[in-house]
């Protein structure tokens, strides 16, 4: 398989991870989102939002979308299943994925601190507090569910690794690039670098990718 | 079942719209999110994000996310599908729904529009630009995809009702109630006007629940 993707890209991390998890041999094509790589005719052919991850899995046009691709990737790769067999443990374990998926990461991504920039005429240092709001959001909420319910175990979800925990480890890498104070969050902060000490997350995480600053 | 939701929440409208179409019977508690109902602690017991929708569908905790939900009813009442049975698709499907649910309708939120409003000392006419912003660029993406990519049928993946069309109904029901200008999206507006069309999407619209404004 050929993922475009980017180091910095959470969605990016998310999808890596599970084709490592799974086993599955890739190669990636690092997008210079910085240099607007993702906004030139050349990748909008590819995938006409100007995001990362895309990721080609046959002759066709690629996948795209974070969580559509993990789907993809558990329906014809079984093998490792990164989603509870049982249809209520895995809307639990979707659900906490989506409340960093949809709910979270959209909120900090470049073009929305860009139009914040431009629409509002604000410096780059006030529109990162927008980013710090979301990541806080999402933090404060999550913590508070993966202390309070009885789902949450080694991981998340039980004590098997699953896309809610692939989408935990993009967050909390994030919070290492932004500067995003963690300490209020111990069982997050627990899951995370459970999952990171796996070595197929690792050999994912963003600062390991070409591109990516010196640690 | 039992669904805590709100008459213009887009999320609540999905869950409802699948609900129907899978004729499962349900009843709507509807929240008072102008009034701040979903910040009370009675309803934090129930969703510690303060969000719908949230569906009771056993003795257990309730299910949260829309699109974990729709994937939960998928898994347990598969008679009236709502995802196309092939991977390939199946993924499509799923990323015109994220496109929407991840990437477009988290941005829109009165969460998003209060915190600007507060951390950058905006009015409301102003906050609202953002909104524009998401709800432009999103239908800009969607009328590219659909009208280029080949999947595309009498509805978004196909000739069948998908998750993807579930989110596209949300989302136009939002063009009206904020007065978002539709004419460059004519493919979007086919598809979404034959999704409208079936009875039990029509009957989940925003408009015609409890609180809504009289049309």
């Amino acid at each position: 398989m050929k993922m475009y993707g980017n180091w910095r890209s959470a969605a990016s991390f998310r999808v890596r991870a599970a084709l490592n998890l799974k086993g599955i041999p890739y190669e990636e094509v690092f997008l210079d989102i910085d240099a607007g790589e993702h906004t030139q005719p050349d990748f909008l052919a590819i995938n006409p939002q100007g995001a990362v991850p895309a990721l080609f899995v046959d002759d066709g046009p690629p996948l795209t979308q974070s969580l559509a691709i993990l789907d993809y990737l558990e329906e014809t790769h079984p093998e490792v299943p990164l989603l509870p067999a049982d249809p209520r443990p895995r809307a639990r374990a979707r659900s906490l994925a989506q409340l960093i998926a949809c709910d979270t990461h959209p909120l900090y991504t470049p073009r929305v601190r860009k139009q914040l920039m431009k629409a509002y005429d604000l410096s780059k240092e006030r529109a990162m507090e927008f980013l710090h709001f979301a990541f806080t959001n999402g933090l404060k909420t999550l913590e508070t569910r993966l202390a309070s319910e009885p789902g949450s175990g080694r991981f998340m979800q039980g004590d098997a690794v699953s896309h809610a925990d692939l989408c935990l480890v993009s967050l909390w890498a994030g919070t290492g690039i932004f500067g995003v104070d963690t300490s209020p969050y111990p069982t997050v902060k627990r899951i995370a670098e459970a999952c990171l000490a796996l070595d197929a997350v690792a050999r994912a995480h963003p600062l390991k990718q070409p591109g990516a600053p010196a640690a």
